[in-house]
């Protein structure tokens, strides 16, 4: 039975098992994405919000380059025009990409950077363990709306819990 | 600019940090319950999914009784009977309830606790910062579910980024 009670300076989670965590859940985003039909992908949608694509682009724009900014303090504003994908090959190709632009900037970062403030994108000014937590919330919370597109097309999602 | 590399010990965020996290999420899933019509909070779904009154009594079921199976060292299995709301009312008063358990049994749990490997409800065995983060991402999900409900029923969602 554990009896120490928690501080101020307990630590939850090291940056390392973060990042794994947080790849992990790109991983079960990128299965999300493959098991659309491909018009679908583009297409579908449910009480007039964006289609899986768009929101898979939103994703995609939002943690490489961010962690880019905040390594390089670059205070650039937030596009997702730089990536316009005609196909799901598309983007899976850019996801994955993307996966090894998050492992390098990430792994830039220092312990005392997680806890500065940073005015990413020009517009959200918290720590950095913030905005980096928002990623991963943003792409659970969306791909959480993907797993409900799915079901109404009649597919099974995968499994909320396997991850690589 | 940072150029120091993180390594395996860099922290990422503390224990405190993370619990003010999730009761942000959490307060978040509140206003999404108070906002469903009554009716449509127990008998609305898309897909055969579960209505978002289900969803919310199976995070009532996990948050507070996992975190006291932790630092308790029991192991019980899982069960959402216990709690059988006829109303939002009950469903929002059990929530609020189970805010406090949170809070109480959260810094109960010691930093060397969160890396240790612990049998939760008998059936996920992981360390323990890993079963925590597993609640904090399994509410985003169904509540990112429970978002397309809303917006299903012409009713607009709170904004993701408002916690508190």
């Amino acid at each position: 039975m554990t009896t120490t009670t928690t501080t101020a300076t307990t630590q939850f989670i090291s940056a390392a098992q973060l990042l794994e965590h947080w790849q992990g859940h790109r991983n079960l985003t990128r299965r999300v994405i493959e098991m659309f039909p491909e018009k679908d992908l583009f297409e579908f949608s449910i009480g007039k919000m964006r289609p899986f694509a768009k929101l898979a682009v939103e994703l995609i724009s939002i943690g490489g380059p961010a962690l880019k900014g905040i390594v390089e303090a670059q205070v650039e504003a937030f596009s997702e025009e730089a990536f316009q994908p005609k196909t799901k090959e598309d983007i899976l190709a850019k996801w994955d990409e993307e996966t090894e632009v998050i492992n390098h900037y990430f792994n830039k970062i220092s312990e005392e950077r997680f806890q500065e403030t940073f005015n990413l994108f020009g517009q959200y000014e918290f720590p950095v363990y913030q905005n980096i937590l928002y990623f991963v919330d943003n792409e659970i919370h969306h791909r959480g709306q993907g797993f409900v597109y799915l079901r109404a097309l009649g597919i099974d999602p995968p499994f909320f819990w396997e991850r690589f």
